[in-house]
């Protein structure tokens, strides 16, 4: 099966074999090892000295733990959003008591950073920005460092980034940016299976952690800390998919980093070009349209639910549709992690012979 | 390496192998046949006909599911505690805003239903009673049908039950005991990797939640009927562990539940005879004993530590050590899932052959 949604992503054999390895003592020397080990693997991928956390979470858990670490009930807060995720990140800081601002963009379009700053200009009082680097519901990258430079060197404000199926994957330059939280999930760009989730935690957000007041337990990164230091977790971890990590890190630091986001453009472009060659418009603007995910537009003369179940049962390739708003309106294609120009080849190819028989009946 | 911490456990090989499963799309029909068909093993297992989630968590995220979506800041509740386990169920609603009244017993000692009653009669206030039913750290199982008895038929409370390491392996009727909510975690006596979680909700509890007013997203039972509804999950989940659950959960009911229990029993009582034939005492109270984990006093004239390192070391036998108070004082035995005579006798076997060489300089 060649499975294009973005995420989970189909996993490398040899990382994918780790899965099996028989359990060890989580509160064992040989896990102190790992964890030690697989913890500076990722801030480097990171790119911080910031302190880094694992959790037993998906992308979400830990989008929850940036927002309760470091927030009150009744904090101001803005968000910007340009999709489902971005709303996602907002509503959880809403459901945790903080006051929201919303700042919401058409989909398909980045953030603009200068609205971000006459937000900030407007409400002195707006504590942290929540944004979500990369859109997986539509297909964009947000302007991070553009962004960054306003939310930090500007104004000075707790910056919580989702970078889920980013980091990895996307530059994010942690500490040169100066964000003070970013959380992703190992079932994106790591080559991994889901289950588990990592966010990096800076020295001002530990201070907001100090004053927070919004209830947290098993998110709780105090609990993280604590035991860290003995090198254990807090509490019993997806140990499968932490040997994985321990493979896949190495693989990626080997390749280098800026090899791997290279790669992932390449794939990208390669994506957007087949799509375009084959008579299909892209949804994302071209300034702003991800390297991890390429999202498409949907003919009015196609029917959307045929076009997914026709790649699906006859060219064994999944496709992810659109979601809430975007169900069928547009397709996604994943392409995260270790993959092939010839399975986007494969991809584009498939679609070219799908779409003439997924005409809507006029 | 004869793993026996009473979790993670050695998983079986053919339900390791499945670990290493490709990736498929959470949101497919695939996925769809094997969250509906785990969801109803894991019911017959729980023996029950409550609603029935799966979360990508430790036991503590599940523990603090039970919590969060059945009270309110502010609620009274009753936390019956005989060890860290049963402490943590209680530090979790504190942390939250409930108004607990503590019930603690004596390490090594069960919960004495009794003093429940007590404590309901004297504070009809109380919305919830939290009970550890096998108690980890003290390897004691607390009598879950007289406490159950108490709490539901006579006094019609909440009761929430953390079922961690007792739930498929120590016999829990869900429903014939009217336990509102039950949490427990694959790498138990489901013989899986740690990933997963797991929680039987009752209607009782669902009126609960209408009116709960903890703040809650990730754990929110609210987001994974909503997805179990159209057979997806909330958030990527730990697609792995859940491949391997499908498998393990076959093996169990084909086995039969309750022979499942008696090989539990079974291997406790070798466990706790082989324990007493070369001289050692058991250090919880024999009535209370638990079938999955057995806890051991330390001499006076034993180093802890140098037991331990030396089971690991020369025996390749890890034990588990005593947690907070408790540290130095006991060691415990795992004998979750699938353990055998041989494992338990090897074990038995090198305690004896380690114990004289692991004494206190005097």
């Amino acid at each position: 099966m060649n499975l294009r949604i973005p995420g989970p992503i189909p996993v490398p054999n040899n990382i994918l074999e780790a899965m099996a390895k028989p359990m060890i003592n989580h509160r064992g020397p040989e896990f102190a090892e790992l964890l030690n080990r697989v913890t500076d693997g990722l801030k480097q991928v990171f790119q911080t000295n910031n302190d880094l956390y694992i959790f037993t979470a998906s992308g979400t858990g830990v989008m929850e733990a940036a927002i309760v670490n470091t927030l009150s009930p009744g904090d101001n807060v803005l968000s910007a959003s340009v999709g489902v995720f971005g709303d996602r990140f907002a509503e959880i800081a809403s459901t945790y008591g903080a006051k929201v601002e919303k700042l919401k963009f058409a989909e398909g379009k980045g953030v603009d950073p200068n609205l971000i700053r006459e937000s900030l200009v407007k409400n002195p009082n707006i504590k942290a920005v929540l944004v979500v680097h990369n859109e997986t519901s539509t297909g964009v990258t947000n302007p991070l460092p553009e962004i960054a430079k306003i939310v930090k060197t500007e104004f000075n404000k707790l910056l919580l980034v989702d970078g889920i199926s980013s980091v990895g994957s996307i530059p994010v330059q942690t500490d040169f940016l100066g964000c003070d939280v970013v959380a992703t999930a190992s079932q994106k760009g790591w080559m991994l299976p889901p289950g588990l989730a990592f966010l990096s935690f800076s020295s001002e957000a530990w201070k907001a952690h100090k004053v927070s007041k919004m209830p947290k337990f098993y998110f709780d990164i105090a609990n993280y800390e604590k035991y860290l230091k003995i090198g254990q977790p807090p509490f019993t971890p997806a140990l499968s998919v932490m040997y994985s990590l321990d493979i896949a890190l190495r693989q990626i630091l080997d390749e280098g980093i800026e090899n791997v986001f290279e790669r992932h453009f390449d794939i990208a472009e390669a994506t957007r070009n087949g799509i375009k060659n084959i008579g299909l418009e892209l949804f994302a603007d071209k300034s702003v349209a991800s390297n991890t995910v390429t999202s498409v537009k949907i003919p009015d003369n196609i029917d959307a639910k045929l076009l997914m179940s026709t790649m699906r049962k006859k060219y064994n390739i999944v496709l992810a549709g659109g979601q809430k708003e975007l169900s069928g309106k547009i397709f996604r294609i994943g392409h995260l992690g270790l993959c092939t120009h010839q399975e986007i080849e494969d991809v584009i190819e498939s679609l070219k012979k799908s779409l003439p028989n997924c005409k809507l009946a006029s």
